[in-house]
């Protein structure tokens, strides 16, 4: 870490920004919250889950693509995970559900992607489901499809996603180190007024609770006015929702998943999905009227698990109490706040539809308000 | 009328069924409620709602089809109306509810087809709301695309519902009669172990109670314990679910879809649709689990109607009070139950997939059992 | 049974009604669906169960009183069931139901009262949650209380429940035979037009469906239009919402509760809750506008119990399966039908505040009308 | 602003904490977020609302105290406003929720008090209602009542609140500044881990967004990480929860009113009490298990008002359209965060039950920290 913040200091003493955007804000040594993140700081830690994207750049025109979340590297049909969604605000095309909440499980990877493309990624989920064998008798899917407005840098109207793009975004799905940024579904996202995109962080809960992990990865593309780690950014830029700088409607959308390890039941991971929205809260979004921001969120713990066929009508579980949840909740709304800042972190500036260009967000005079305000983590 | 019950003396005296399953359980002097019906008895009775079909049936594997309802003959995206849903049962795939429950309102037809043609249907109605020049900047639009399942008379996985039968379908939409049983959506549905499918009835309310509409559409496709005006046909023929007769799941679905020219906003209307389960439940439906079973209400009123732009912040709105819904409630409570009749009474015997056969309501036997209970109209 | 059929026949035959109100409908040989009751036909056929009655009649104007449902006969704050409401329509005073809904457990006995008296109903069982000694360190409880409006013919405003009646109908709790009608928190209201008042039923799935138990008792205070295992009495006697004999509001409400022994999260619970609505919409109540409708449904299974104190924080649990929830679902809406129906059948006229009478239901007229339907069980 | 700058640079000087806890943190020139409050910086700037607390301290371990929000100086019963409900975490009490979210309006004085209490303060409402001769044929009425547990403090089971108690809040109801700390139902409650209470503050929109005012008021009681205008003071502390020094559950919860004078609906006020739940976050709570944290909102505009009793089925309204929202929904957020910070500053060191003694926020030490990191105002 010392490292690091060494090279960090000569970063700042230098005249031009030299800062690549391939940084999390925890890279230079600034922590948000009181808890440790996993090994990668991603939605990856919580074991078997893998992400995949697809990023579709094309011309001058076109920019965005698909991110894919997988629970597990199995067939989720047949082996369903216990799932919840919480919708902070509705103005979204969120596929899929009222079945996740009335069953309380999901059956397909999560797809995230723009607006337009919802339809397409869901048809191609059915397209994956049935390229399992296994599923051949299988004559109803749920696709789970999220979706945040690319439109401002993407010919959203092109609809330019195909099915292909989407089976190639599951395809690509690893565990391991996730790539943020102008990546897949996040390639023509902006947040607060710069250029957002896909994020991710995570944490990790002491031993003598369990050592459970919560990761969270987020597409971000909404507004409000910018605090990083409390640090009033947009209000120092004066760049933020009413702002003379941006005074415009923050509209778009942030898409949340959270994934954890703890046995968690539907419910409680309801009232987890819940919680994200206070991470998001943290990072100045005021979920404002057109912003769609919805949270969906498993367990990939294998005592919750879902088997599509039983013999049994009873299920034997081990779920967590209600009691226990307090540190899942503060774990997923600072890991939510994180996965906010880095997709900002890493996303860079870039032209699209029309000429229009969205700047990334100036790490270097960041880092420098974090350190007058003694948030540099020193 | 008596002309009608005449002819139908002289087809119960025949030895074979000589009905045609053209007509309706009222023309056949049985009535379900006690409010009258409007004009056509359907949900075309409230001014200015159309219907379209476009019935799928290929080979002999392919039977499915879409069905268009739309709330007004101009651009549904630029004079939105207002709507909500209800959902009875959220083991569907409902394509976007989140939207309408969040905004109360609806900006694109109401499409109804089978689960896996969802997200095709969906993509559908972005094309169709991109094919009015005055929605040339659009770039968000919410498809609302609901479903059942017709995966045992249909080879459902094949996904033979194009965009162009949907858009089809919406270009066949009119009002005046709108045809019922195997059609469009309905065309592979099956309810109660009898061939289902698409019907329609309405209400009037009195002039003192202002007249109002109430007009309703289903795609029947579930089970429980078939009741017809009360009497008990299903347990008359031993033949519901988990008699030796029937006993398998009463899976499928219903989708209701109820129209008004009340001036309601949309927390009324979501108590409206509330209403329409209880009307499905006087037909012995049971809701099941594997039931998905959704309402979809609007209100075609010119005095709630939302501009997509308007230079006002406010709008101004005539709605319906409280005290004065129980009316409606009871409209809705009817007319969706003889709407799910109507769908059994309209439904033919039809063999698809892999050879199966569904046969269809024995209408003079069921008339029989009607007259038997003194429930016959005379 | 004969030998009822045959006092039944003799009754009939009779000038003047001499039949008691006294009998189930099902002593009368009719049957309403298909499942078969348990041995009390009354919710307390879940093992466990107790139900106890505070009946208030004082003078010309009070008519009112308590009813306790307690789901075991042990420390119920110690000794948690799950537990979910499901609100048909929220026009209601229901103490309790957040917490329900956020934790999935109920702490208390469930009391039913009058509007006006849930306050001190709701006082009452912290009492009683604090008069176990075991209790003695617990500051937060969190009492389940419904209600429904017998203003007509009680004196509502003087709020004649007293803590001591609600503790009473408590310590009256008991198992075995539930009484019916014009008792406890049924003793002042009113179902279409006629008396209303406590109504049970239950039913057992077959053995090779686990042999489930579930049981229903309702307070019903509703209006629309009445039915009778399906025959339209409402409609014959022309008395019913929007008929010139009964052209009033049919306010009033139904608070709905459902016990069962099967082991049920609270996820299945809400649902299972929400199909009890539909079995009161088969009596022909329309959820009106002023109709407060609530169901709240707990499991009795021990494989399921919450206990306050637990030094793991995980609970191993047997819960059943969506997909085995159909039967159950079945059962109570059945059960819910036959409860309301026998409320009807077990009220007495009475008259109460400012002389206002209202007469028990003809059930000898109704009766006839269910032989000449052929629905007389014979 | 000057002079208090000044003072307080004096103060800082000074070798003990000589501030008394008599100041909003604005107070100190610190600002939270970019709207300007109203003149009060309180909830009553929402022309009509008023505030009236009743503080109830006696002897060693009584510490509580009931606070009533009016929304108007009228018969509220008979002259209803549009209201909604938000439930954050649904642990708690919160009587009256399901007939605001049905109905759409709030018909009594909102109270706040401890948990236990909440029957009493009920009952007292009613009471208040039929205090109106007006109201003299009234049967129901829907009193809300929130709450959260100051049981660590306070005597709570003693249930030391009397009806008297509540009615003396509601007369001591009054426009202008609002008393804020260790009043009312803030008596005894417990925020951080330092002492809590009521809070509020306001925001009013520019002229050019037609002026609104946004008004919250809050009873603070719950736990997390505390955060000032961003700054990590639980942190720096080393005082949060899961820390060393407060290694303990932060249970309590959160009651948060909304008032506002923009005409809204009852759908748009239940958005804009989801955004209160933002500001919470932005305090650094977490919404842990046993944190109750509700949000009432209602509109005080006279065009949205619901008279009881009238002539009209239907209502004239002007409502803001959605798209209009945005700027609603940041400044709820930021009164909310201000108002719990302002309950913090102006709560103060009290030994209550058992000898058990909470300390007030050191604001003093908070002020060197909030200068520190550049955010005290200058």
């Amino acid at each position: 870490m010392k490292f690091i913040n060494l090279l960090f200091l000569l970063l700042l003493l230098s005249p031009v920004n030299l800062l690549a955007q391939d940084q999390s804000i925890r890279d230079y040594g600034i922590e948000i919250g009181v808890l440790p993140p996993g090994e990668q700081n991603a939605i990856t830690d919580v074991e078997g889950v893998q992400v995949g994207h697809q990023t579709i750049v094309e011309g001058d025109n076109v920019r965005t693509g698909v991110t894919a979340i997988l629970p597990h590297d199995g067939n989720i049909f047949q082996h369903k995970v216990p799932a919840a969604v919480h919708i902070g605000n509705g103005f979204g095309k969120l596929a899929g559900s009222t079945q996740i909440e009335e069953l309380g499980n999901l059956e397909t990877p999560v797809i995230l992607t723009n607006t337009l493309s919802v339809p397409t990624a869901a048809d191609a989920l059915i397209d994956h489901t049935f390229s399992f064998s296994e599923n051949d008798n299988v004559r109803s899917v749920n696709p789970v499809v999220g979706e945040t407005n690319d439109g401002y840098l993407n010919d959203i109207r092109g609809r330019h996603v195909s099915k292909k793009d989407v089976l190639t975004a599951i395809e690509n799905a690893k565990s391991g180190n996730v790539e943020q940024g102008n990546v897949g579904a996040g390639t023509g996202t902006i947040a607060f007024g710069f250029k957002g995109g896909i994020g991710t962080s995570s944490r990790k809960l002491p031993n003598d609770l369990e050592g459970y992990s919560i990761g969270v990865l987020v597409q971000s593309n909404f507004g409000g006015v910018l605090q990083i780690a409390g640090v009033p950014i947009g209000k120092e830029l004066d760049k933020y929702y009413l702002s003379d700088e941006l005074n415009e409607t923050p509209n778009g959308s942030c898409m949340i998943i959270v994934a954890t390890d703890a046995p968690l039941d539907a419910r409680n991971l309801e009232r987890l999905a819940k919680r994200a929205i206070l991470g998001m809260g943290k990072t100045g979004g005021i979920a404002s009227n057109g912003s769609g921001d919805y949270v969906i969120a498993f367990s990939t713990a294998e005592s919750v698990r879902i088997p599509y066929n039983s013999e049994q009508d009873l299920k034997s579980q081990n779920v967590l109490r209600n009691s226990a949840m307090s540190p899942l909740f503060m774990a997923v709304n600072e890991a939510t706040e994180e996965a906010i800042i880095n997709s900002l972190f890493h996303a860079e500036t870039i032209t699209g539809r029309d000429g229009h260009t969205v700047k990334e967000l100036p790490v270097e005079q960041v880092l420098k308000m974090m350190e007058k305000s003694g948030r540099d983590g020193k």
